[in-house]
């Protein structure tokens, strides 16, 4: 432990926390050392850009508070989200496909019923969603727990407008006894990820630009079913291609139907223009135990 | 862009970034990528770990401000920071070793002139410090700008003293004509670094020790010369073999010689007993241009 040099420092950390308890822990900790120091050595990383990557990290950590989670927006744009998310969610056909969690969410979201607006006067053109949760073999699932949350048409999350002190574009419902689900809420628009921050510089730096596609965000969660955190996206819109967070799946992509004034599908007479938006989620069963 | 998985996943965040314009910066986070994607295949990262790295950062990010950088704690114990300082830092033989830069570096230290005690009131033995700066081929560097930096026998820095409003322990001087140099302190001790934060609580998990060494700290810069950022480590003490973020070279190791009551070096008549040590820097060229 004494005279380490850049080659030998690896396996001096590695030794260092040999007795880590946990086996698991030990593991992660040991790629993650390994892995972190070929990165360093592979590159030459210099002492001013190791500065710069310490200088940086500061700057995630201190625009991070209860609303802004810079972290989960730089592992997002990194692809470390997606990956995981993936490596994590295989499952079988005909399952819903599962993306990313993003850094919008939060918990204890308003509770609403079937029917309900849960824009809750985010400005935006109207859009009536419905849709059944179901099992992998069909079966409709009844009272499974729906998060939505989504952006207002300027592309502003509630948590990301200071001046507002109650949640809007944010709700929590839970399905019918036949699994079907029903709210009227907004039209998603594409939105730039947060990018006044390091992240957002980071992007600039690196040639990239910070937008997503529309879509609207759902995590439901139902006894004996595997939790599923997806979005839907638009289809037709921009960026599809080219999502800042590489999350876009094509079975994930559905028509948001755009309908004259008139009766909307729950018998509300619309004097604007409004949409419908009509999506299925299947859900996978949980491991058995 | 469009159905990636946790294999297609690093490609495409590559091609996302094929455009930066720096081919510096291009080939840092290329590589960048590449190892934390691998490494989150590798070990087959879960959503919930994932997470809890999520958290982890999150509290570096928090407990970080202008008086405690955690993140250098944090690449200081994985090692990254003493693999960057050794491969910076290859010197020819002669030259004074480099070791880590550690967190507790504060710039616009107070001026002292040769001779000041630079502890200022902080707390342990009286240590009397000197040496001489020179250059590779034996010239005596006058005017070297000297960072000096300690704890004291409590194994604080002044800055982790929130009650203190003044340094101590730390101080800027300059060497004399004849390179020499020499100021009063006090005897450098063993302590732990900060483990009271999530840093601290990671090592715990990792059955690994925080304590390092006891060691003086140096930076010492002067015109044609390589800046020179190390420590002077305290012989026979505890954790020489096992400095908790890897800094010990055994070239840095010297004798804090202990004397009884009487007349120190600077011709002070002491009542206490006295340290001793005396350490001379040889300092490398600057690159040419």
């Amino acid at each position: 432990m004494i005279d380490i040099d850049e080659w030998t420092i690896t396996s001096a950390a590695l030794k260092a926390q040999a007795a880590t308890p946990n086996p698991r822990l030990k593991a992660v900790m040991d790629s993650l050392v390994r892995h972190l120091h070929d990165f360093a050595r592979e590159v030459q990383l210099t002492e001013a850009e190791w500065s710069c990557g310490i200088d940086f990290l500061t700057q995630v950590g201190k625009i991070t508070d209860d609303k802004r989670q810079e972290f989960i927006l730089l592992s997002d744009v990194l692809g470390l989200s997606t990956l995981v998310t993936a490596q994590c969610n295989r499952r079988p056909t005909g399952c819903t496909e599962a993306t990313v969690f993003g850094p919008f969410y939060v918990p204890d979201a308003p509770e609403y019923r079937n029917g309900d607006d849960i824009s809750n006067g985010a400005s935006g053109e109207p859009c009536f969603v419905s849709g059944t949760v179901r099992g992998i073999d069909g079966e409709r699932i009844a009272h499974a727990s729906m998060d939505v949350w989504q952006s207002d048409d300027e592309g502003w999350y509630d948590v990301q407008r200071p001046e507002l002190d109650h949640a809007q574009g944010r709700g929590h419902l839970s399905s019918l006894e036949d699994g079907r689900y029903h709210f009227r809420s907004i039209v998603a628009v594409p939105y730039a990820i947060p990018h006044d921050g390091p992240v957002g510089r980071m992007l600039e730096k690196l040639g990239r630009h910070p937008w997503r596609p529309a879509h609207l965000h759902f995590m439901i969660k139902a006894p004996g079913y595997e939790t599923l955190i997806t979005h839907v996206f638009r289809s037709g819109g921009s960026y599809l291609g080219s999502d800042a967070v590489f999350g876009v799946r094509s079975s994930l992509i559905a028509d948001w139907k755009r309908h004259d004034p008139g009766v909307a599908p729950d018998g509300t007479r619309m004097d604007v223009p409004f949409y419908t938006l009509d999506y299925d989620f299947v859900l996978n069963n949980a491991p058995k135990d």
